[in-house]
């Protein structure tokens, strides 16, 4: 992993804006995500990094309330700035950890999860971790909708395995899994910033969906 | 795929046992392969080429009976002479295409199906040959029992993913998934000839188990 700079000023620069495109305190929001974006669909961003992905998302459908979620405050500050400079009204920026999802949204709130490229803990003793652990898929059915979906992309050989394995055991259905995304060229899908690195790299990428059939 | 050296004598070699160690018109038997056997299950492995792994479980497990079935003569010599020089009473050598199972076996008369380093067809437009096309499954659906299993071992990335798209869709639960069985050393299963190449040029193998839940 490489390791982000500290950089204590960014957290004013997102406090800035709390409560507007910053949300510090999601359980304020619990069961009312609608109501705050006015919108009929939320999709998340679970540890969304610097926020190519989500940003480029919410700037292709305004129809759509998008959240990008992370806890590391540096990177989140550079999502802030694209949501400003793109100025979006369908984005928020959320400063937390995953493992509180439970407290942040109400069941049935969500309707889309997008994981990319999250740390894959490769060491069986910290698979606890993997926020495709069963631990978290439990929350993710929970808030997700009935039919809500899981969108997964990873770079990680052993993170995919085991969330296969997981998902396929805790109650998703399972659709369109590439072990290769790039076999044949560019799908023209949105890559995130770890993606577009990968992809130089020449390192395959797996992706899958995952259906909370409920 | 390494050209198999044709052989023309291995033909009568195979007919001296017709009817018994080796099967050629599997359909006489249709809905009596237990009665055959005198076993309560049948377990077959198609594609079985050389027959390193079927007899070796013929040999292990002598309460089941065994079925190895390959449509090229030359390599089912080889799975006949293995039988004959293990001894093996509870295994039957099957010389078919696997395009015609629906007319060699009966609805729920197998218990197991076993599909390794089967030709993986890589391009697009073969999709139908590979024996874990949907074509295929509708058959494989029928003849296992219900939680019958077929168990998948291949080298192929592009056919590993077909199969796991394609049983997903078609009705077969999924476990015990490997993108890399021999990551962590040896698990000490069964091999099959062409595993023991692909290890020695340090391929990764495929792995899956998918239920018949019907
Ligand atoms: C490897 S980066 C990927 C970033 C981005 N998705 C991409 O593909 O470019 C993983 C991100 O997940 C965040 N993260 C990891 N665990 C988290 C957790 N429990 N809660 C919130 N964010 C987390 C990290 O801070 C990091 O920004
Ligand atoms: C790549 S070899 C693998 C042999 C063996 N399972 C192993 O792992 O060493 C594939 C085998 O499947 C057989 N095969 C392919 N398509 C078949 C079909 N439609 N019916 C019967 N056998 C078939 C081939 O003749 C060949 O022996």
């Amino acid at each position: 992993m490489p390791r982000v700079r500290r950089k204590p000023w960014t957290k004013d620069e997102l406090l800035k804006y709390e409560d507007d495109l910053v949300i510090v305190s999601p359980e304020k929001y619990k069961g009312r995500w609608k109501e705050v974006f006015k919108k009929d669909k939320i999709h998340i961003e679970l540890g969304t990094g610097k926020g190519q992905f989500v940003t480029t998302l919410a700037e292709q459908n305004k129809d759509i309330g998008y959240i990008g979620a992370d806890r590391v405050k540096e990177v989140l500050y550079e999502t802030l700035r694209k949501t400003l400079s793109k100025e979006l009204d369908n984005m928020k920026v959320l400063w937390f950890d995953v493992n509180k999802i439970d407290e942040a949204f109400d069941e049935d709130e969500l309707d889309r999860i997008y994981i990319n490229f999250c740390d894959p803990w490769p060491k069986r003793r910290h698979r606890k971790r993997r926020l495709t652990h069963r631990g978290f898929l439990e929350k993710y059915r929970k808030i997700l909708v009935k039919n809500g979906e899981i969108h997964l992309k990873t770079d990680s050989e052993i993170l995919f395995e085991f969330t296969l394995n997981e998902m396929l055991q805790f109650g998703f259905k399972l659709e369109d899994i590439s072990l290769n995304l790039y076999r044949d060229g560019d799908p023209g899908t949105i890559k995130t910033e770890y993606e577009e690195k990968f992809i130089e790299e020449g390192k395959p990428i797996y992706r899958l969906r995952a259906i909370n059939v409920k």
